[in-house]
């Protein structure tokens, strides 16, 4: 499995694929800029007038609600037909699912519009999704009882997709086989973005033009978060953290996935 | 002083208390960043849609008009509805005051609408707020010739409200008492961002659900300035400075208070 | 002409002219902070009802079409026709020109609602405004043909503008002069914003109030990228690249500029 996760970081490298994002206004330029340090290339454009035509010239959509407006979604749900019929993925971050009933509803207007590939959040965001009655505080915690893994199973079977729960173990399904990675750093949740950034390194590692999707979804958060630990070791603190961050994944190397990686097969 | 100054930092790391902000573009996610590295927790949330659902879940609302359109300004009103019939403090960053006559009517929108707990501003800002003739030369310098002192008094008095004129010593009233504060470094000037950050950190501290809000925001200034003055030494320059700056603010102790905090009552 | 360089380094310090900037969400907080690292005061607004005030009070305007809408595109031009008034210049960046036909439709509306002092984008974005067929890979490659000193000229001579070309050479030109420029790193086509950052530089050139906007523009990207080469000497990477960057230009001196700047005359 890690040798399939070298060779796909080697192929974002080469390909440098277009990412297009519709995203949140906080974390904008740390997505833009983890996309770049991979060697990939990133485009962000939200206006209605034009987004059909930039998600054209891109091989992955990268969608985020985490400062979401009625425009946006538009603007989203255009972007994310083009990108079905074109055939390129889908990824959803449903950041702060459970925090407003707006949230909710967009959600479902999202997934009822268009094909999500890929559907990536927190233990309480997907909960949420998966119809649990929970309530987000703020968007980071809360208190679910349910396996995660049975969790994830159900909604990529529900919704046709392939689900990501990221947490101190990150948790992946198709529906069918189950993956979980132990990689990354408690520093990560010390500083706002890391879960938006991740949605945009899958969507990177999507792009490919392979349609394992499961595969793309678990090297892109092992190669992120292998990075993540090394720039853990090497800051002083949540500040330095980040930019030494970019400059590990900048600098990231097959032995180092090697080594380092963790991911299993539950 | 300083005693309940370390006290109230106790709480915010321990209570994490969400704030919700209505923001600019520039500063968001600073903004977040400095919330999440006093270890409270942001939300960052502007759709008409959701906000009042936000604050709802929310221990205090953070606003700042620095890049305000009509929507935005509509968004904090229903927020700050909320807020007060809750009895969360909302705090108020009148960014560019003086600048636009935009920004004086809705100042005054905001003022009329709803109750601001706390008031912050730099001199001419907070001048512009007195009703006073001045020409904010962009979002940073002027002329005034009035005692900061006595405008923070007047300010508080007639606004029912604290104020706060934050600058080389920062000046505080609740219209009875005036606090100044002499930390903070010269470095603090020439980033973006540290004025809008000051205010978020005010808003995390008035989030404890204690209702002094003076001695809140005095507390949250005092904490924010030791941390800076610390990066400010560390670092070399306006850049190495903001990451620096969440590094010292995470492991900031008890005794960097004790030993560097400066504040009195005039 | 590196003297010339340096004075103007010392005249954007001593005045600390305000730049309005009406530009993209992506890097706006980069393009502030990197035009206060020079010493000048940024201002970034775009709400209709007060942009014409803002540009009035400000001694340059820079506008970016990174993440334009209609409301952007509007309020720019509302903005420009009050610099166009008042005889202070306007920049432009054509930022993902060639992506999507909004892009260019809006490019025209703006050039011809409004005089453009200074038009600036890296090779395929200029191509692009120049009537050639590309199709921008995303914000950043193409291959053009045509000899970009020819289409800067062209382009200056026919938009009666200041064209910059960015790139491992800056060309710039005036319509009869042509300049070329080979300060700078490669490490900057790693980090997002560099581009947008070298508009609002060129800005505050500018600003100063000499109509030499070739001179000015020329300075501007020797300073910037003279910088940029001191901060690639001292980082470790695409993440520590940025906040050395800041630094660098902070405390860059005239000496600097004596012993590195790189610019001819074609």
């Amino acid at each position: 499995m890690l040798e399939d996760i070298s060779r796909r970081l080697c192929l974002v490298r080469e390909k440098q694929p277009i990412v297009h994002h519709i995203t949140n206004w906080v974390t904008i330029n740390e997505c833009a800029n983890v996309v770049k340090a991979f060697g990939a290339s990133p485009v962000m454009a939200h206006a209605k007038q034009e987004v059909e035509e930039m998600t054209g010239i891109a091989s992955a959509l990268a969608l985020n609600i985490g400062t979401l407006t009625e425009e946006l979604i538009e603007a989203m749900i255009l972007a994310a037909t083009v990108a079905n019929k074109k055939g390129i993925p889908v990824i959803l971050d449903v950041c702060g699912a459970g925090t407003t009933s707006m949230r909710d509803i967009k959600i479902w207007e999202l997934l009822n519009s268009c094909i999500i590939n890929v559907l990536k959040g927190n233990i309480s965001e997907i909960a949420r999704v998966c119809g649990e009655n929970v309530k987000t505080k703020g968007v980071d915690a809360s208190n679910i009882t349910r396996d995660p893994r049975e969790m994830a199973k159900w909604l990529a079977l529900n919704k046709k997709c392939i689900s990501v729960i990221t947490g101190e173990k990150d948790i992946l399904s198709d529906g069918k086989r189950v993956l979980e990675i132990s990689n990354g750093h408690e520093i990560m949740s010390r500083v706002v973005g890391t879960g938006c950034m991740a949605t945009s390194v899958i969507a990177a590692f999507c792009a490919i033009r392979e349609t394992d999707y499961l595969s793309a979804s678990a090297a892109a958060l092992v190669c992120y978060e292998v990075a993540a630990e090394k720039a853990a070791r090497k800051c002083a603190g949540p500040g330095t953290f980040m930019p030494e961050l970019f400059d590990q994944i900048s600098i990231l190397k097959e032995s180092d996935i090697k080594k380092m990686g963790k991911i299993s097969e539950c």
